[in-house]
């Protein structure tokens, strides 16, 4: 298509080509049933295929056994910083939170908004959150570890997860689920907005260990309850059919195009490398985040001044390269580079920035 | 487009067909932004842009001033039932609630789980809801007044608002919402599922009142609270984008393209006009509402017997008429016939039930 631009948006952000074009190709009649995938009922044959194909190809990717449930929520991420509190911590036990950044900090908000009794064990505001927090001493007796594997605003991301010893880890994955092969023997659930790797903004899915699910009290209400989506298949009203729809043909690509998540993983880390070997080669270009902390996805950097940012950020436009503006809060730059971006845009970006840096520096 | 069929769904339902063709023809390259309305960030000006027509469009539509904001949440209506009494009820008020079928049961038993004091002040449960009660007393200290618009499932719906004083209504009008001009003068609160008139399943409207905006309080989760949505114009997280587009261009249609609410409904009345009257001059159907409750949306029809009404179905399906099965809580038929199924439809199932009568009585 040569109307489209590279897209470096945080999300939502660029989807593969391949899955647009199918949703197109099938808007007005969706398999057959003459009708749109958005007219077609939920308690039909036609998405029960969908979203059980979903989930099943979810679970070979992750290669999850049947302990784990995989569930479709809606409020993304933020409902979630709501929700694990209030389903885990019915019974007055503690958890411990890790600190990396905006996300985390929300997480923490919102279990203390409900008075849950939380503990932040580890944190990097310390360094304007440009690390991962490392040998971190946690609490036995916590009900679960709450962390965010990778940080979309200040481009860091935990290389490998914590030892939390017998304690559940909960996952935020939300800017680096289906990104890389993922290590699920301490993990008790895993949450992820689906607007960065995954699907179109307006669906959270969630993977969720029986254990856990064991603990979710009766008497909190029913749409903000675990159990309420594990026993009816996300379907205890209507779902968010297109973006589950969206989902499923995202992870059959990332099958059957891409040939699963260590694939990805090499993908993404050769898209990365490029990057960050060239910012860290440049004396012009400057990366936020410390090395052994950096973030495969968002690839945050500056340039000597917020003008020169800027013209930076604008020329690329023109150069057919969008959403290279670092996050309001911020500022700065950043190239977030999800599954669906190709190492033929981080090379145009390179080539870009190389060009750029000679005419301005 | 000769492969659609005639949808009579009951929700995910039809939407306009201009509507879908628009959202095909754009999907790659969205208002010549080089990338799809799936992949464009909810910061950007070409999301403002659609966000704000749609609350202006839906501002025109049902003449609101300025005293009433318009939010897009997730979760569908099931998790109004929650947010309601949670947003408004928290200085220990009562709330009277009216039953009138399925959605409205489940309101009250939302309401309920969270301990609020809610009284139930009327219900059609003694016959089975097929009719919509009258000659309500309100309690004059409620906070409000729950009741459900139109229901779905038992095909009755209000032919009026009743009066309940100077205490506001909230109303659940997922399945009437914008398909007839609205009183507003008593309405505190509307919410809205989608995905019957005006869009696909995964975004909830809510018009709100500013006094109600008022109430609520501000220790509770930020995901749960009217007032984070109404601070953010509904963009405190990530939006469902893509349903809030498709909103977008319904409205524009029914503005537009049919010529706002009034010409909607006068359509409407057609539609249900035509099948009343030929289900009632029938020995064959039988309509299940009660007349002076029956519902302009949902058309619900028995035949004389459970077998021929599974027939019914399947020889409508190889008619290209989908979705007449009644919902698997009550059996029957039901013919749902939203804003975006045309009098064309209505005609073609008319004929055929027709025929299947003569063939079948």
């Amino acid at each position: 298509m040569q109307d489209r631009i590279h897209n470096f948006n945080a999300g939502p952000a660029a989807l593969p080509l391949p899955v647009l074009e199918e949703i197109r190709d099938s808007f007005l009649n969706f398999a057959g049933s003459g009708m749109s995938i958005t007219e077609v009922s939920h308690r039909s044959k036609w998405f029960d295929d969908v979203i059980n194909d979903a989930i099943e190809r979810t679970k070979r990717l992750l290669k999850l056994d049947d302990q784990y449930h995989i569930l479709f929520l809606q409020g993304g991420a933020s409902m979630q910083f709501c929700m694990a509190p209030l389903n885990f911590l019915s019974d007055g036990r503690s958890a411990d939170y890790i600190n990396t950044g905006t996300w985390s900090t929300k997480a923490i908000k919102e279990a203390k908004i409900q008075k849950k009794p939380i503990k932040v064990v580890a944190s990097s505001e310390d360094k304007n959150f440009c690390y991962i927090p490392k040998n971190i001493s946690f609490n036995k007796d916590a009900a679960y570890v709450h962390l965010t594997s990778n940080n979309t605003i200040k481009g860091t991301q935990f290389e490998s997860l914590p030892d939390t010893g017998t304690v559940p880890m909960i996952i935020d994955m939300s800017s680096d689920f289906m990104s890389r092969p993922v290590d699920m023997s301490k993990i008790g659930m895993i949450y992820a907005g689906a607007q960065k790797n995954i699907g179109p903004a307006g669906v959270c899915m969630v993977i969720i260990r029986q254990d856990l699910l064991d603990l979710v009290p009766d008497n909190i209400p029913s749409m903000l309850s675990y159990a309420t989506f594990a026993n009816t298949n996300s379907m205890y009203n209507t779902p968010p059919c297109f973006a589950i729809y969206t989902i499923q043909l995202v992870m059959k690509w990332l099958e059957e195009t891409i040939g699963g998540l260590e694939k990805m993983d090499a993908r993404n880390r050769e898209k990365a490398d490029l990057l960050y070997n060239f910012i860290d080669a440049s004396g012009f270009y400057r990366a936020t985040a410390e090395p052994g902390s950096r973030s495969l996805m968002n690839v945050t950097f500056r340039l000597p001044d917020e003008t020169l940012e800027k013209t930076f950020v604008a020329k690329a436009i023109e150069n057919k390269m969008g959403g290279l503006k670092g996050h309001r809060s911020v500022g700065g730059c950043r190239a977030s580079i999800y599954n669906a971006t190709g190492i033929d845009a981080v090379k145009d970006l390179v080539s870009f920035m190389t060009q750029f840096e000679k005419t301005s520096g």
